[in-house]
């Protein structure tokens, strides 16, 4: 059986882990993860929009996310790749992120993730992201 | 001529722009860039190292800077892809950042970035990254 | 009014411009586009599965004729950026590519490819494309 | 002590597993290795260039031939990801590609390769290139 864990368990996780972040799990299920990020003013960039490196921790955590609800609690799973590709400026907005898992394998997990601001039908920003899976995992509890 | 910026330009535009960033461009001279990130405990992530969003703005104010120093100032350059790959985890330590510029071409640039923990031999991250020159550009004064 | 090509056209002009290729559009509208490669023995590597630049050539057709279904034939849009990941050996196997516009913009088209083993439900590989759009585009008659 | 190959070594290989390629290894040290493709006219696009999947094929193989220089023959060392950036047309030229190792790890191999037009000092292109390591490998005899 697969450990796995769910969206409030993540939460709680996050919550814990990285005390300053806000990104919110809404849903996860080992094949697909959405994470919803509060605007914040203090993420903007010239041009009033939300940063790239913003958006990049947000695919970062949708991914990292979709990982741990498939492998179970394992704090030491590692991103190893990430490319990002910027295509919108979302503006002043709350983004939505929605990943979806591509392989999980043995030692890697890849998957790709879509952000969209709030509301929007076109995507702002699109990654790839490959997460390392340490050879013996911590099971959740 | 081509319009420029040095490093003490960067950083005065940098403190403007972006107030809560930490970065400090040590040099740039639009082929080769130097960036250095003293090491801030909130910006840490399970592991006791810094994090890999914290390393990917890293890259990206890296790019930006090397950019900017080789069109001059032009806030609206913007990131268009950021491929970054982890390595190996630097710890708690200062990062130091250096770009290259791979292409400068009229409408993208595109360069590499390595980035090594401070003292050390071997890089912790490896970027690629390409900024989108904007038709019109401002000129620095 | 927007320029654009079909599967016919597209295979007209790929059978012309790549003498060589062996890949077929079957569906392309602008914003999807499908293309079919038969499996080529000469076309393998150790594993006795179609080799690695064989599925980034497929990815790259794909992106191309998604391109030009989009914006209509125009022979120097130029590729800018590739990322592939490599997510199981399809085998000896026709492959089918799937590409999905992300962004149409004035200067840069972006997409993705997913490529699949003929019949497979499970992805081979996907990648990330990037083409750069000529300014002054010729117009399909 | 670590099994190795050496660029005869290498190339004795590549002609047995890959009986159509023309890339020949220069010199392969664990650390760096330089690999040329003759200029061939059925590998070219419109604009009368080098084909970009040509390209991707040669960083490809660059990758590989630095990867077994460090660990010895392993022929199941695949590929999981390529990231290519091109910058320049090379036009109709023979290509050398520089591979350097970025990480060498237990599972995975991470490198970068530039690669230039026979006299050229600008790249036409560069890549970012990871093999997976398979976990027991052949030592090279």
């Amino acid at each position: 059986m697969v450990a796995s864990m769910d969206a409030a368990q993540l939460n709680a996780f996050y919550a814990e882990a990285f005390p300053g972040g806000s990104a919110r799990v809404e849903h996860a299920d080992g094949v697909t993860a959405r994470l919803r990020l509060p605007f914040n003013p203090n993420s903007t960039r010239p041009g009033d929009t939300v940063s790239g490196p913003t958006m990049m921790g947000l695919a970062d955590s949708a991914m990292y996310a979709l990982t741990l609800s498939a492998i179970g609690l394992e704090p030491m799973a590692v991103t190893t790749s990430l490319t990002m590709n910027f295509l919108r400026m979302p503006g002043r907005a709350d983004l939505v992120a929605e990943a979806r898992m591509l392989k999980l394998g043995r030692t890697l997990a890849v998957g790709d993730v879509t952000i969209r601001a709030e509301g929007a039908l076109q995507p702002c920003a699109h990654a790839v992201v490959t997460y390392s899976i340490p050879p013996k995992k911590a099971v959740a509890s």
